[in-house]
């Protein structure tokens, strides 16, 4: 359902383009024939993750988006942004810094507002399954599909960080309704794939299994379910959005792939030629909400999108990625650690 | 308890400090000897609001603090920041102006991160009753006494405003745990008194009977409570907790006095003359939740603080203020009608 030929020529800001995500989606923006422009102050982003990109098919912007100004002057001559800058990271980061996650009530604000005062096409915002109520999210051996309406209010949202995603989809959807400004929220879940960084599970844990950890540590108690999706699948729903909605509304983008920490760590073992390694679980360690799974009817109804790629195939390609590419870098122990708690 | 030596010689910002509360605090602080720098964007205050203010009492900067530079600006060498500057107006202007009360997210954050990174010594946010669970407030046969410990999670303030105004106490408490940034969020409820413009409830009715209305209408069915709180036991209450309070945590200021909006049309009448008029409800009108009560207890064991002017006194003092600014100004029926839904 996506039509190259809508993206051929547009011009196309991609705030946070130097992260995991923001990488793959610039990537597949300028295949598609795309004008990117690209603005990121490089707080968590690196410029190594575009270095495929050829200089010639992408503009860089480094800047801190909360200035107005600098906000306005990306946004001059933009038809469609996607949003995805903000103070963000894995469990490890959000959990334990929600006074910086705070700041995402003014990137989005003002990025957003940059966006409505010059007339933008449409706004495609990184909202996130931390949207969700967390009770729905307790229980593992409930079968959960979060579904769109199921965030309130009442809202209980996923620490700070899922509060400034709620406010900034709450916010849009006003404007939309209040002066008619076209704007998507794209609730992601659990992205994951190459160049995301460790203080996500995955990328831990594929991480450890690089060091050759013994026991090799989880977090929690490892019967935690999440249904990790895969960033090209993610990459594909974003562009579609952009293309399709523009009413203010909120769509999810995850698989109903549920998958256990447990069951992750064990595949991550396996592949790498280590299994049999004892697991022990660390549940004192942050792990967010035990049973988060997408509901992806709504993004199949209203755009076609399923995701492609499963999680066995996804997970082989991280860890393959991350074994390359840390073998060329040679990352000590403390310096893995670190990474675990910081974006 | 209010210490006046306290405020003596302190260096004080009031943002949004021409608006109605603003003004009267800010007569305060100057009466008890505090240095008082005001950042307003006169987008809704009014420097007449401060004409009995001695210009060598303090200082004026007109700007929009959603500007980063401004804010910064304007905190430094600042001891104590009272912040006020808000996109709020009276119920006809919150409930049909969402998207413009989402600005908030911004005016608040911008101004709290240029307090922290000027290290000053506390920060006083004027928060609002409009963060309590609407569903706790919607029955007028209950004896409601909003605690603070009422705001959950999960969380169901009012409207976008509320929401702003939620999320600011968050980002304040996280400011103090994780940073030690002092702060105290004051939830102000329905205050009223000399200056308070006509999209606030009591104005637009002491308004109507300054026109002579008839039938004299009231938004919603009438039967709605509040507890009006008269404006120089607000500012009181904003001095104590500036005084004393540290550890951004919340507390209301509001009278435990339920007053049902025919009521107050009542009394009105009878002030002016005009009992016996016919009162015409108009429910399709914006009204809010139909019960708000604050409980003081908590203010009263923290600071000390009650409230002392019964709402007949307060409402008297409006009603008399509004008959003679307004006659002064000569404001046509058109003019009244269309600051219902004004800032
Ligand atoms: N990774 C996930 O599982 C996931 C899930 C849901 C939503 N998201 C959202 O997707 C987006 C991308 O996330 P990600 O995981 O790829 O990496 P990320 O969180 O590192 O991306 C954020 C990017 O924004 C940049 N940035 C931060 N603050 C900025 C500022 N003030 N000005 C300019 N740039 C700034 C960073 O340098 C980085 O490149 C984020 O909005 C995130 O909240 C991610
Ligand atoms: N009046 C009430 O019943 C009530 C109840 C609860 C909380 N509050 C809060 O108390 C504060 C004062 O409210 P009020 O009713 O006296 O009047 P108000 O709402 O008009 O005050 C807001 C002030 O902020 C200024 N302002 C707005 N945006 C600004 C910006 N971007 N930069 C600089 N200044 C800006 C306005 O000009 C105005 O002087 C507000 O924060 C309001 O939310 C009021």
């Amino acid at each position: 359902m996506t039509q190259p030929e809508f993206w051929r020529g547009k011009q196309v800001l991609v705030t946070g383009g130097c992260s995991f995500i923001g990488s793959h989606l610039v990537e597949r923006l300028v295949d598609a024939g795309a004008r990117v422009r690209v603005a990121d102050d490089l707080s968590s982003g690196r410029l190594e993750n575009l270095s495929k990109v050829p200089a010639s098919d992408w503009e860089f912007v480094q800047g801190d988006l909360c200035d107005p100004r600098l906000a306005a002057e990306v946004v001059r001559g933009i038809d469609i942004v996607f949003h995805l800058a903000a103070i963000h990271g894995g469990r490890g980061f959000i959990e334990l810094h929600q006074a910086a996650c705070s700041r995402n009530f003014v990137l989005d604000g003002v990025v957003s507002q940059a966006a409505v005062e010059a007339g933008v096409q449409n706004f495609v915002f990184a909202s996130s399954g931390c949207v969700y109520p967390v009770d729905l999210q307790a229980d593992v051996d409930k079968e959960v599909r979060l579904t769109e309406a199921q965030v309130g209010p009442p809202f209980h949202a996923d620490g700070i960080y899922g509060w400034a995603k709620l406010m900034t989809e709450q916010r849009l959807a006003a404007l939309h309704e209040e002066a008619g400004f076209s704007s998507v929220s794209c609730r992601l879940f659990t992205v994951y794939g190459e160049r995301c960084p460790e203080s996500h599970a995955l990328t831990a844990m594929v991480g450890r299994a690089f060091l050759r950890q013994q026991p090799f540590e989880v977090w929690g108690d490892g019967t935690q379910i999440r249904n990790w999706t895969y960033v090209t699948d993610i990459v594909r729903g974003l562009l579609l959005a952009g293309e399709h909605i523009r009413d203010g509304s909120a769509i999810n983008l995850g698989t109903e792939e549920p998958i256990q920490v447990r069951e992750a760590a064990q595949l991550i073992l396996e592949f790498t030629g280590q299994g049999g390694t004892e697991i022990k679980p660390l549940p004192d360690k942050p792990t967010g909400p035990y049973n988060r799974v997408a509901s992806a009817a709504i993004a199949y109804e209203r755009l076609g999108w399923a995701p492609e790629v499963p999680f066995r195939t996804g997970l082989k390609r991280l860890t393959e990625w991350y074994f390359e590419s840390r073998q060329a870098e040679s990352m000590s122990a403390d310096e893995f650690a670190e990474r675990l708690t910081t974006r």
